[in-house]
């Protein structure tokens, strides 16, 4: 075979497992979002199959040949095929180390899991996802070292979202985060001491149309996207123009629910930057870093929606969706949406306290996956490092220990991407705030295009090109660091 | 390989593909249900893709061998695995006369002509619909061609539907129950002149309620069901324990939505009644005749929905959602739900008048796939058809040849299925009546366990085991004929 034929054969391959994977992604979004609850034994049976199926396709003898002669003679090749072709290579030898009955076992357990922990959440039933847990760290374990680390077995892991991160560089950098950030807080939430609770209760439906209304602003199509409820809020896609979100709602708390559906479109906003290249010259085209992919979604809930400016524009919003709170005015509203204290819920956590939410899951996840602590010890040791981080215990496991989805769907490794996320989307806003003229007005004035412009333009089209050190350092000139985000709050909160 | 080796590599791979046209199912759901306009060209070419695949599981060399194989010693077999190789013997000769590209092509143009349809309906906009229309006739009468047909191109489509089925047999058989009905009509239709239009409009909430609880009373179940909207009403299963049908609302019209939900209703519980080997031991455990399914869907709408008896037990649901409907009673419900006079809506035609509208598509099918109707004066045809057999001529396309998804889908020979199932449960029903001991007093009290046990003994469990034609004389100890439903609407409007 020629070089170019065999592109032509790879990058065919790399369709179809674009379109396989847009496949799962339907699956997985309709089991969260409309399945009824007798589907999910099926529904895992496909999800087993269709895995399989995934793996057979990157595993295959004739691709698998390719891969490697296109890897031998890369040096040949445009970039744009060397950083495919890299990739790939990657992902090809991380596959063949997996025995097909693994990945199915463990697509299996992994939807059943999930399911478990739909139905027990509600119950503060942690008995009945236990066993479920138990499984899925035993085949973290067993994925960890069958694909082998240098230093600790959660680095494989870590691999699965940051290529190359490690565990040696990533937990140091994020405790001593978590310890600046303890200091900080005492001080901070102190300011917040005495603001009463917004008074509901707030009409799902009016906050659902609130949330659209937000979103769109935001730069969301619904022409090519859906927003929907699910037990916890998601962003997936399909393909091309097919993006879809989720949020929950609370009658309570409308902010939960606007300011999730704010991080959701921040994950959409990227897949929908992404290059046109999308479904033909994978994996250059999609996205390669979970914490570039955070960035996103934490800079439009956070940076931007929490900023004093956005607060002015939502007040103007809230005029037609909850009066009552438009009448607070800018001030108290931005009081409101930046309330720091400590808390149970990460993903209703402020700015100050999130990531120590975050180091809580990283630690935790550490022990679990070097084997040094049980499922069955999890619950009390979650207590405890919330005790020691926060200050707060939670008196169930509902929203203790079984709060996230991530975990009961075999998602280890993942948490840490959120705490990374917000170190790079600070970089990345110093250097947008230079490079846009008045950014603050903007988003008072409720016009986002230029930021979403930048965004696409520096971080979104570059597609996988860059891990993600090297895209920060691409955008700043700078390399990844806490302390931007540590100033940032710093100010912020003065 | 052993018998048992090759039965069980055999039944592995039935599964896999079960498990395969479940994820396909979910597909042509949520491209009816949730997908976003946007989404249409990704969607199609996911349907491409998974098209090709599940052709490439049928037609696999080593597959193939071994269903040749078991062929061969068919005789040596237990009669359940008979049955199911003989039919998966059949499908993969099907499958191996198309090549694979003509699969895909297919396919992808059924997704993008359906999103074409969709979208041009509202807007009365065949000249966006035609090009499709037209490459879709041509690849079913290529379809036909490579399939090949002993007496009329038209068969190898019909074929696709109920196994064996030929115009030859179907063609007089509903031509000549259309003749009974043409001449039925008038004296009919009279007994419901004067009879004026329910007063709407009636919210569309209250009609979802409404036909929720109908659908739990006839025996759906929501915990392994959804009911959606969707542009033209259907029913799908993803496997065992979901279930998922929908309806279209109308403000002016409650009945059109309540009684397209109690067909969709019949179709999910022939689903759930089938064998429970459903997934291991297909296609035995698989329905095999679409003219049986729907003689169970308008058994539900029809012998049961339209009966005197469904009137009273209506009346008394209605009080809780309609209740100036309900104050009309029993008797002139039942005029309105068994209005019988011309109109251009299939879905929406009585009982008298439903099969003429079946045997003007089966002509114009006929016709389109002879190649003596082009698809340019198929509109034309159309009206002319309606005028000849109802005495009413759509103004326009969206009413008239655009009414129907089912050709723009690529659903050629499925028609029939309709008059057909109408013919099987008149036949069923008055066996069912003999069997079933005060099966009207039983209806009128909303009691439906009696009948639907009887249709999942004698009809749904059956699975596969039976084509049609031999079931109709397994249960009933006769052939079929037209003369049971003709009997039985004198009966109903003498």
């Amino acid at each position: 075979m020629a070089d170019s034929q065999k592109l032509e054969f790879y990058y065919k391959r790399l369709t179809d497992l674009c379109l396989h994977h847009g496949v799962m992604a339907l699956m997985g979004w309709d089991m969260n979002v409309c399945m009824p609850p007798g589907g999910a034994p099926a529904r895992a049976e496909q999800i087993r199959y269709m895995s399989l199926r995934s793996h057979e396709l990157v595993t295959d003898p004739e691709f698998a040949n390719v891969v490697e002669e296109l890897s031998e003679g890369i040096d040949s090749l445009s970039e744009d095929d060397r950083i495919s072709v890299k990739f790939t290579k990657k992902a090809l030898d991380k596959a063949r180390k997996l025995p097909p009955d693994f990945v199915a076992e463990s697509a299996k357990t992994r939807a059943l899991s999930h399911d478990a922990w739909v139905k027990a959440r509600p119950a503060n039933d942690f008995a009945a996802v236990k066993p479920f847990l138990e499984k899925l760290v035993e085949q973290a374990r067993k994925r960890s070292e069958l694909w082998g680390y240098e230093e600790h077995p959660y680095d494989a892991l870590l691999d699965c979202y940051d290529i190359g991160a490690r565990l040696s560089v990533v937990k140091p950098l994020l405790v001593e985060l978590g310890e600046e950030l303890r200091a900080l807080m005492p001080r901070i939430a102190a300011k917040f001491e005495g603001l009463e609770e917004l008074k509901g209760p707030f009409d799902q439906a009016t906050q659902n149309r609130l949330c659209r209304t937000v979103a769109e602003s935001l730069g969301f199509h619904f022409e090519n996207g859906r927003l929907d409820v699910s037990p916890h809020p998601f962003s997936t896609t399909f393909g091309p123009n097919d993006f879809r979100i989720t949020t929950r709602y609370n009658d309570n708390d409308f902010l939960g629910s606007l300011y999730g559906v704010m991080h959701e479109t921040g994950h959409a906003l990227y897949e929908m930057g992404l290059p046109e290249e999308y479904l033909t010259r994978p994996p250059l085209g999609d996205w390669m870093s979970s914490s570039i992919h955070e960035s996103q979604s934490r800079l439009w809930e956070n940076q931007v929606g929490r900023s004093r400016e956005f607060a002015g524009y939502l007040c103007g919003v809230l005029e037609d969706f909850f009066p009552s709170v438009a009448d607070l005015g800018p001030d108290t509203l931005w009081m409101h949406v930046n309330r720091v204290r400590s808390s149970l819920i990460r993903t209703e956590a402020d700015e100050v306290t999130y990531s120590l939410h975050i180091v809580i899951r990283m630690l935790l996840e550490e022990q679990l996956i070097a084997g040094t602590l049980a499922v069955a010890d999890l619950p009390e040791a979650w207590g405890d490092m919330y005790e020691k981080y926060l200050g707060v215990r939670s008196p169930d496991d509902k929203d203790g220990v079984m709060q996230d989805t991530h975990w009961f769907g075999g998602g280890f490794g993942y948490f840490p991407t959120y705490a990374l996320g917000n170190l790079y989307n600070a970089m990345m806003m110093d250097t947008a705030r230079e490079a846009i003229g008045d950014l603050p007005g903007q988003i008072e004035r409720g016009e986002f295009t230029a930021l979403s412009g930048w965004l696409r333009e520096n971080v979104h089209s570059q597609g996988a090109r860059y891990l993600a050190p090297e895209l920060i350092r691409h955008i700043t000139g700078k390399d990844l660091s806490a302390k931007p985000f540590v100033e940032y709050l710093k100010r912020k909160f003065a």
